[in-house]
């Protein structure tokens, strides 16, 4: 009596607005649009008109394909800006609020080089596998085709990626510029174990040198475990070969293991007793704690999630009905679970789950939300199948300092004001 | 005694030097390889040496990356070649030879218009809701923004593909030329029954008509049963905004069914009691059979697979060890399973399906092959989880003649000769 039931799916589940998100299963969205319940956002029919496009010819084909030139502002955002003198050094982000789904198309997945992209002949080009085997080989792309291949839609991320969020002050920042360096595509290729099998591993072994071509010779050290358990030698990416900026002509997949580890333009892999304690793991990608010490060998990136849309840049054109979407993700397994707050975490709503939720990607989620108009604060929290759950800034911030800001994967707020107008605050 | 026994996995399972699928999870090949009893391709290690891309600064960031120059090849093909009186019908097919992994990156997506690509304003298009509702609307694409989304991977494949295969010589052509009408993506949109519910159905409505808005409108009748079930009014890609040749901004997925139906630059959606016997359903599309009939609305695409390497143009580069890879899908469900044969359907081996298999999207399959060098007839044979098994290209013939070539399924042939040479042939 006295208040109305809302529709199935309608009642609300957590603090500000935040909906059931069974509304997405049982078609209740609708039945309460069309009952006023929800002000979604269709318009009473207009008269049918015909298009100028409609009344000519449209544009013959293309061999490659390329996005409408009404979509150009979708692009890769640089950090720092173009530098003649250190042409390359840097990375480039991927729009994600812009995009849905859980596939990044390669020509906006996320880059990060250390000195440029090198122009590589891919029938010049050889790697050679050393050090602590019975019999050193040499493989070049063609004989690489020959072997047996595997795919696996995998995120890569950096281990710099939303480090920015340990800063004092928040950051005036969309999701491109603090959570753009992190990707999401089907890697095809070989498994490293086949080739480490045939050059025969020494007993002595314990860990792999991955060395790129690039000027710089970026490399890393990698158990033999993980080098043995789910590493691949990459030749296509997203169905195609891989992009330069990726690593064409050939590049590691490790599954979940901090992004530079995936190294780009391989040129050799020599099994070791130790790690080589590279430039690449001890001048930086360490996680530098307040007494001054460093975490090294911090390998896979902890259960992490962020809201795509709404998000800076993209705000709410009015009141109501409003989907609350984002990414999550892993590098120690499934994510099972993701909650959404609306009241800076004073309530949580458990999101949908888009499938296929697979082990070490990204889960698309999705959650309703009826914004009432008033200001709200806007975050997510995933969860992974090894019981790991997101922490909040203050935790690891109370665990690091300000200053150990690799492998950053803090639960982060976007502040929604009565304009519904969203910015990155700490809350 | 007097037979050597092969390492686990490397034993034959079926004629002409298939070899068992486990193979790709017991790490045998590498065994077999180090051992000799498979020959692979790689070298004993050569020197390193540092190429001259090693020794300068790379490539500057790009905002919307694009593919190595040395790929310049991997680009759809046109049939028929551009004209200018009939600019933009026809269709482009996707290098599936040059493809590995489920996903068809969005550049080399085929693509199939009546007539050309139109060039649309996603500002000004709109979607009109009407017929047999209770309350017609129109959506903007701003508006389509609003509503709960959902994401699939799904195969689009046109009606007309492989329908060279009915001719009574084989054609000379690859696999390009003859499946490459068939792609597979991820798509991102809202559920069209929700937009629909928000309309409100009229009881008297069974079917849909969904139109486009491209020059020649093309248009086709749904039942309304599937309009509700899965269907999904598209906005994204693989991520991306949809391609202009794709239907930007707006297009139907009706996940399975024959590809006409995913209408693209989708402009008005009219629910009505009976199916339309629009031109796109009636003068094409349909399937003629000898007795002058013809099959109309002939609507899931049936269980089907193609081997895409080796194929023509991806010869053998020697004897000894290689991977025979392809796709299989059914627009009814989900692949369970796929056999190769070596020999001409004589005898065959189950292949390795890749993770995940997805309700109508494509499946990589893998088989491993020692070639002796002789002649093979490699074929592949899918069957879903309904239980229907990819037919032989006489069976097809026997019930529909040479004519019926929409929805041929039929399992295609690769001749290999004796140089390792790949050809279609009927077999």
């Amino acid at each position: 009596m006295g208040k109305r039931r809302e529709p199935d799916g309608l009642e609300p589940v957590a603090g500000n607005g935040l909906l059931n998100r069974r509304l997405f299963l049982e078609r209740a969205l609708a039945a309460g649009a069309g009952g006023a319940a929800l002000s979604v956002s269709a318009a009473n029919a207009e008269p049918l008109t015909v298009p100028k496009w409609t009344l000519e010819p449209g544009a013959s084909f293309n061999p490659y394909g390329k996005p409408s030139k009404f979509e150009d502002k979708v692009v890769r955002q640089f950090a720092p800006p173009a530098n003649p003198a250190t042409q390359g050094v840097g990375s480039s982000r991927t729009p994600h609020h812009l995009l849905d789904g859980m596939i990044t198309p390669n020509s906006l997945h996320f880059e990060r080089s250390h000195g440029g992209v090198p122009d590589i002949d891919p029938a010049q080009h050889k790697i050679l596998i050393h050090g602590l085997v019975k019999r050193p080989l040499t493989f070049t792309i063609e004989s690489l085709m020959r072997y047996p291949m595997t795919s696996r839609i995998s995120f890569i991320e950096c281990g710099g990626n939303s480090g920015g969020l340990s800063a004092a002050q928040p950051a005036v920042l969309n999701v491109q510029g603090i959570h753009g360096l992190l990707s999401c595509a089907e890697w095809t290729g070989v498994k490293l174990s086949t080739l480490l099998d045939e050059a025969g591993i020494d007993p002595a072994a314990k860990w792999i040198l991955a060395e790129g071509a690039d000027s710089q010779s970026v490399s890393r050290s990698i158990p033999l475990a993980k080098a043995l358990d789910d590493v691949i030698v990459c030749l296509f990416q997203n169905g195609e070969r891989i992009r330069p900026e990726n690593g064409y002509p050939v590049r590691l997949l490790v599954p979940g293991y901090s992004g530079n580890m995936n190294i780009k333009w391989l040129r050799r892999i020599k099994l070791v007793s130790a790690p080589v304690m590279t430039k690449d793991e001890t001048s930086k990608y360490t996680i530098l704690l307040p007494t001054g010490k460093a975490w090294q060998f911090v390998l896979p990136l902890e259960v992490k999630s962020m809201i795509t849309r709404p998000s800076p840049g993209i705000n709410l054109g009015g009141q109501g009905y409003h989907e609350i979407s984002g990414l999550a993700w892993s590098g120690n397994g499934k994510i099972t679970k993701v909650e959404v707050s609306a009241d800076g975490g004073k309530s949580w709503a458990p999101a949908a789950l888009q499938e296929p939720i697979l082990s070490k990607a990204v889960t698309r989620f999705r959650a309703p939300w009826n914004w009432n108009g008033g200001p709200a604060v806007l975050q997510s929290r995933a969860t992974d199948d090894t019981g790991m759950v997101q922490p909040s800034r203050a935790q690891i911030i109370a665990e690091r300092g300000l200053r150990g800001q690799y492998h950053f994967n803090a639960i982060q707020s976007w502040a929604v004001d009565e304009k519904g107008v969203l910015a990155n605050v700490h809350a």
